[in-house]
């Protein structure tokens, strides 16, 4: 590696939450949210749960998963898993295998409950996935 | 932490790549890339160029970054550093002082040269800051 993420912190991930899904094996999982996935519930974790402060049932929200089952070092990959498609780089596409296995999830907000749990509609991401971070959608431009 | 991210590896981030741009102060950058944010050039390390096939100028893409000078123990800010605004929770807002410091910004690929340096417009990271993936923008639902 060139250069250090930070010299003074290892820049690792940790899960400020988990997504809780009918959905348990990998291969069962759509490929995108509205492909058909279940409706899933978030669980935030007691010690975060102060930051979902201000999020409503109704907004839009960016979940971020962590895809802990990936394979990091893959690079190209035939898209949607069909060798008919020409191998693609994987930046390229929304592979799950890739250096940095996060996935991106635009969803809106169902219910959210005091004790820090989120119903959200159609995630893709299976039972246990670990979340990372929640952001508001921003439009425009916006996503 | 009540669970492990994958008890077999830890959830640590790579750099694929690195932000070059003339924003090097935090204070000046502003908030979103169409808040006046400078073009950029983004390297992508040679261990993950193959990783770029596929892509385009011309396509839109969500990069992610990491805010590696974020303070990560915030859970709550007043919006766009405006003391003004009451103290949200930060997956409320796209504050990069949060748990896990990734930035997300929705760009076009203006040029992509072969070594893996892509041009980039408004893009609000600082100089340095590191790439840690790039997905493509799905429409529709997408983002």
């Amino acid at each position: 590696m060139i250069f250090a993420m930070d010299a003074s912190r290892p820049a690792e991930v940790v899960p400020i939450g988990r997504v809780h899904s009918s959905l348990v094996d990998p291969a069962e999982a759509p490929k995108q949210g509205h492909e058909g996935a279940p409706d899933a519930r978030i669980e935030i974790l007691p010690a975060f749960v102060e930051a979902l402060d201000a999020i409503e049932p109704g907004d839009e929200i960016v979940l971020l998963t962590w895809f802990h089952r990936a394979d990091r070092e893959v690079l190209k990959v035939h898209p949607r898993d069909d060798p008919g498609n020409p191998l693609t780089g994987v930046f390229a596409t929304r592979s799950a295998d890739r250096p940095n296995p996060i996935g991106l999830h635009r969803v809106e907000v169902l219910e959210i409950e005091d004790d820090g749990w989120l119903t959200v509609p159609g995630l893709e991401a299976i039972d246990g996935t670990p979340v990372i971070d929640i952001k508001p959608v921003l439009e425009p431009p916006g996503f």
